[in-house]
């Protein structure tokens, strides 16, 4: 199946690239609301999914018993930029279960957001595990291991007994088989597993509304995305699409990305899931997917449907700040009848 | 027409993503020698297209009045990574024409290579406009009204008499007509048009055979491609793929990058010219399409179409170095019976 262009970049009145991909939207139930192009193909969640990877911190305790908040909790679900609010909040989460930068496997890297890399730089300083975007989450991970008295080293290799929870919590709440078939090696090398984009959206309408899950599963669930809506900046950070489209509807919306252009979303209050995947992994167009998909679904409020769409629809900038161009939705996108 | 997919990024055994584009080698009289995807569509070259930008730059005899060899033309072609030995010829290039960075009207930006940009952070510098990966270009440009006694204020805008030559110049090699239906901004600023991907290379094609071109500019496409081919440094910088392409057959094959997943190349023995164009603008898929082209026109000798196999289909390592997949040329484009 050749999914349909979602996202056109125009330069003038011409297109100049396109992109191509695939959304649904479901409900509790897993009842598809809205699908455009396959939803059936694997496809790997990456970062998006990283709510339901930190079910296992909450539902073991051991955010209770490390004190963990909103800002904890928003970390452990985030990619952040590596801003020195992160790295410190990171460095906390570790030092409240007596544990330091040494012990997080998921690798250095410089933040991917230029501002904050250059700043990194001019200060003299290198990046650690610290600054990698991972490291609310492999935070998380350890704290669990942690309270639960398992041993620490190897938390993110394949079998281990964290990765095995976690593994768990994303075949509960997807509802997808996670197989050996179809699991590859994440960016700060944890297993990832490639599901059908329909339930990765199912996943996220279960987080928001804990349909079929244990009551201290959707209790968890709905902590975590609660924190995430609460603290948006420890879920990204400036400039940073998750945070800003959190921002527009406080507590009303929640959004994640992951590489390779997935995005996914939920709306507690009408109980929906969204995943959107561009198939040739931009981010660009992963965004304005997911901002467009939700604001048909706030169609009824014309502020929140405004901002949306702006943010789906923008200009684009050169080095001297002259506009240039735009990206924007195709109407096939646009003219979704989602609600 | 939907465009073929040409290149597949895998996690593990999985299609994480995929990118679909179009590909064109003619001769130098416009045959198609070979194709697959749409070729006809109009395609923005961006910076691809800089050699044959900066012909007039040779053919007003600015290059020999100011004394210019194979670095300074190749500057003229580059779109550079902004490190020292870039950012000190296109400063010379102006001294030479008794001017400096003031001239430039390209904009400032920070290299987009991270190890370069990291390094002049580090040194606590911010980059000018001699930074711009497009700043050899401009110089090129200015050298030009200079040595023609034109204003060199507002070279960069469309209507300029710098910007007609170049305009002139597109459309007698290319055999396009360049028209403002068809016009847009570059990130530098100056105008760029879409054209077919066809008259791409075919335009290409010219450049390295001087096939109905006048002699004058013949030559002078000669010597800038023989130029960025005997400097392929000052085209790209460090491990860049212009220029690691370059130094794989050296004075043998031309190539150059453009934003948005465009890419040309010329084989002068041959008497070929090759333009790729991602559809979604990525500049990974748009390497691995221009490697592969090239590793099937040079299927005679195994070294080195082993070596452009080899940069086409690389293994991708994450934070912690470990391989987590592949980006592969798909069997439609591997299979081309180009030569």
């Amino acid at each position: 199946m050749t999914n349909p262009v979602l996202v056109e970049v125009f330069r003038g009145e011409t297109v100049e690239s396109r992109h191509r991909g695939s959304v649904v939207v479901t409900d509790g139930d897993g009842k598809i609301v809205y699908s455009l192009g396959d939803i059936e193909r694997p496809t790997f969640p990456r970062s998006a999914i990283k709510a339901i990877q930190a079910l296992p911190l909450v539902e073991s305790g051991a955010a209770d018993a490390y004190g963990f908040g909103n800002e904890e909790l928003a970390m452990a679900c985030a990619s952040h930029s590596g801003e020195p609010q992160h790295v410190s909040r990171a460095a906390d989460m570790l030092a409240r279960a007596g544990l330091d930068v040494s012990a997080l496997e998921c690798g250095a890297h410089w933040p991917t957001q230029q501002p904050v890399l250059i700043a990194l730089a001019k200060s003299g300083q290198e990046p650690t595990a610290l600054h990698n975007n991972c490291s609310g989450k492999h935070a998380g991970f350890l704290c669990t291991c942690r309270h639960l008295g398992v041993e620490t080293r190897g938390y993110s290799a394949l079998g281990s007994p964290e990765q095995d929870m976690v593994r768990e919590a994303m075949e509960s709440v997807t509802g997808a088989p996670h197989t050996l078939d179809y699991c590859g090696t994440d960016g700060c090398s944890i297993p990832t597993y490639a599901i059908p984009l329909k339930n990765l959206a199912h996943g996220f309408a279960r987080m928001a509304t804990g349909t079929d899950l244990a009551p201290a599963r959707a209790k968890a669930a709905r902590r975590l995305m609660d924190a995430a809506m609460a603290a948006p900046f420890y879920v990204a950070g400036t400039h940073r699409a998750c945070t800003e489209l959190m921002e527009m509807a406080p507590g009303r919306l929640f959004v994640k990305t992951g590489a390779e252009g997935v995005f996914v979303g939920a709306v507690p209050e009408l109980g929906l899931g969204i995943a959107v995947k561009c198939d040739d992994g931009a981010t660009r167009a992963a965004e304005a997917m997911i901002a467009t998909v939700l604001a048909r679904i706030f169609r009824n409020e014309a502020e929140l449907e405004s901002k949306l769409d702006r943010f789906a629809d923008r200009e684009m900038r050169n080095w001297n700040g002259i506009t240039y161009g735009v990206i924007s939705p195709t109407e096939e996108l646009t003219e979704a009848g989602i609600n």
